[in-house]
């Protein structure tokens, strides 16, 4: 009995690592494809404050246990649909946040398992899903088990990478295998990743020593001396302050070369370049396409790997799979990794031995994709053009609307408005969350549709009315 | 439809993550203790040579994807069940390295959403769970996606503890603040954590900086300037060997302490002492109760916390459900760091404001525990009876003979004949594992009986008559 419901429970989870990998992509399975949509809500439903009484009680239960200061409400997952959310209080909410996905799609088969002994259909269904819709350049993926764990083993990749670079072949010698068991060079160089303030890339040891969103993540942790270098702080909407911006993107340019040089000085050369095509945590920051093109240069020029982290960007919300496709290069980057929406984790890698397969067979992923891109672009224009409607009219409380498909954002007057804003929207049934210091962020399933963005537009004008 | 396979998929999930935690423990839980072990097999059964032309063709496949260093042969998990695992050739064979447990087991719920929106009935079923194994003298449990995660993140608890006790307070400076955004200190203090030579605790770079294993995982990744021990290397049986053994981890435990004085005079002070109860990935390496003891002493005297690595010994396989247990120590560590057989990953920790809960309630943890722990002792006893036997016959061949529970091992006279024992014993249709230069490994699932001990023994002794 157990074991034919835990098969049974294997093979659907299997299932839906391979099948169902993006946001909200269980409606375009072709297994459900049709029935999922009829059952949506059609609007929000609020029947008590937010947390309410039952949402408070389990707070108070799980406290005893357990650090609970991040805990919002409590969810009544089989309750829940489409583009909305259900807590135990029977408050239904739409749900701009999109947290939803990350539980529907959370179970996944374990890695170290699959690395020894996988199951029969694993090479197929892992060709067919992950490879499908491989980056530019790109045959070979690593799969992993979360963002962190993605990032920290793509950074050892660019190490190993560059030391065997150093040494002209891949043989360690005597001294390195013996230094290296403790912890000492030069089996453990003195390797360096440069990366940018405001990003994040995860919270294990490594990575946070490329994480530079939020001092709480970084506080009492002691950290690698690593370069950093600055991000562009551009204008919005880019495309009225090219010139400004050009100028600012040069300069961190300008800085990024200067500290690949100070650091290899220092002997901590820059094994790799990682950066996020939108810094999501850091507050929706947005570069041009120039700026990337020409940082991949850069990387290239000084022989450092190029790691591109879509952990955040990945799996269509930009209205492209991948935010990088935006810069339109053949060889954008050394290194791709990837998490959440795409319910596994991992990195695509280049490989020079590798003969290029056209596996770009792009609707084995996820049913009918160009759609769903078509309709992420249209709703994201959509949702962009209210964000400038709304901050012509509310230009004391608004500023710098931004976005990429329904990867948007805007700029609060601060943080204390910014924060009221969250909380009245969601006494009306809306759900956003924040990024940055003062930013609202958009994060919408990606079958987020036009009357959706309508729907939200009313919620979000009635709040911004009260705060004026 | 898919919603309503989800959502049950979901429930199984979580019943399973809360229920069935440790190896083997689908066969006691309430819904299906008995009709399991019916399905169990009489005995090995071997088809082809392994891996036979499935797996091999298989492989191939995989291999134009991604690395296959790691695989032995591919899995029928629908036709495995038992203590037996079933390939896709059809052979059977007897888990002795009880991975499929990890298989069985794996699906678990996404827990960054579990942080924010819990399901209704999460504080219930972690309290009934995973505090009712808590270990003395904890009340507390923070959850984790992988052990890697979960040693890194108990990492991080203790330099924060360690920084507030150095503060005397819990507010950091503005300088705290703002020099941590660049990864410098004051705010990402110099501390270090002081680890043992042949220890494994993770492969992210915070865990692989106290990993001394193998240099394969560290090798050409940059590490840390922390303090790394000798671990006792002890005579077995330990009973026969008590003086020298005594005088061994003395001389460990003046290192450790000397080491830890170094570090302070060096500007980096041992926040954190972390050590498994047995070095597993290193080779079973034992050391005494009086040992840990004394450690966990010389930890409190000179401030440092005292974490206690159980990703590969908690879970009832030493015949107690921690291996800690063993000590007889009321307040055995500070943190207790666990993941794999238990499913999800995580740590204990203390709380001194917290009540101390009288949450010992080992029994709905997984059904009939004291049985179970009862069977483990008994067929480790019996296993390790007839490694003691095969060791006298075989002298020229088998050394070292160890274990508690059924978590065993020994060593073989070198690496070469180790292997060759290997492949043999599974052509037998025996899995077994290595560990460390030379030893092999027993970690059979908790469901393994004295009859099943006795099958693996005439099997092991043919292969060794084979080598001699």
């Amino acid at each position: 009995m157990a074991t034919s419901l835990l098969s049974r429970q294997l093979v659907l989870s299997l299932q839906q690592n391979l099948r169902l990998t993006a946001p909200g992509c269980r409606y375009v399975s072709k297994a459900a494809a049709k029935t999922q949509v009829e059952f949506e809500y059609d609007g929000p439903s609020m029947k008590t404050e937010v947390p309410g009484p039952r949402s408070k009680e389990l707070t108070k239960q799980l406290g005893e246990i357990q650090n609970v200061g991040a805990i919002n409400f409590f969810c009544n997952y089989e309750e829940s649909r489409g583009n909305y959310l259900v807590d135990v209080d029977g408050n239904r909410m739409l749900d701009y946040t999109h947290l939803l996905y990350s539980y529907w799609l959370s179970a996944f088969v374990n890695r170290p398992a699959l690395g020894i002994m996988p199951p029969e259909n694993f090479p197929e269904k892992l060709a067919e899903s992950l490879l499908s819709v491989a980056p530019s350049g790109m045959s070979r993926v690593q799969t992993m088990a979360c963002g962190s764990c993605s990032n920290e083993n793509a950074y050892k990749a660019m190490f190993i990478w560059y030391r065997n670079k150093e040494r002209g072949h891949n043989n360690p010698s005597d001294e390195d295998m013996s230094s290296c068991m403790i912890n000492q060079s030069p089996g453990c160089p003195d390797f360096s990743i440069l990366s940018f303030m405001g990003g994040f890339h995860g919270r294990t040891m490594g990575c946070l020593a490329t994480t530079h969103s939020k001092a709480i993540h970084k506080l009492d942790v002691p950290s690698f001396d690593w370069p950093i270098a600055p991000f562009p702080k551009l204008k919005y909407p880019l495309e009225e302050f090219t010139r400004e911006n050009a100028q600012e993107e040069a300069r961190c340019l300008e800085e990024v070369e200067d500290l690949i040089v100070q650091w290899r000085q220092k002997g901590r050369p820059v094994a790799g370049i990682v950066i996020e095509p939108i810094q999501a945590e850091g507050g929706d920051n947005h570069a041009t396409p120039d700026f990337f093109k020409k940082l991949r240069n850069i990387a290239r020029k000084h022989g450092s790997a190029f790691h591109v982290d879509e952990v955040q960007t990945g799996g269509g919300a930009t209205g492209k799979f991948w935010a990088h496709e935006h810069w339109g290069m053949d060889d954008p980057a050394d290194i791709v990794s990837f998490s959440k929406k795409m319910l596994t984790g991992g990195y695509y890698h280049k490989d020079e031995l590798q003969a290029d397969k056209a596996y770009r067979i792009f609707n084995t992923w996820m049913g009918d994709p160009e759609n769903l891109l078509e309709e992420v672009t249209r709703s994201g224009k959509t949702l962009l053009q209210g964000l400038y409607q709304l901050q012509d009219q509310y230009p004391n409380l608004l500023s710098s609307a931004r976005g990429q498909g329904t990867f948007c954002a805007i700029d609060i007057r601060d943080d204390a408005t910014r924060n009221s804003i969250l909380l009245k929207a969601r006494d009306k049934g809306v759900l956003l969350g924040g990024c940055g210091d003062r930013s609202i962020r958009f994060r919408p399933a990606l079958v987020f549709k036009e009357y959706h963005v309508h729907m939200f537009l009313n919620v979000f004008s009635d709040v911004l009315a009260e705060h004026n």
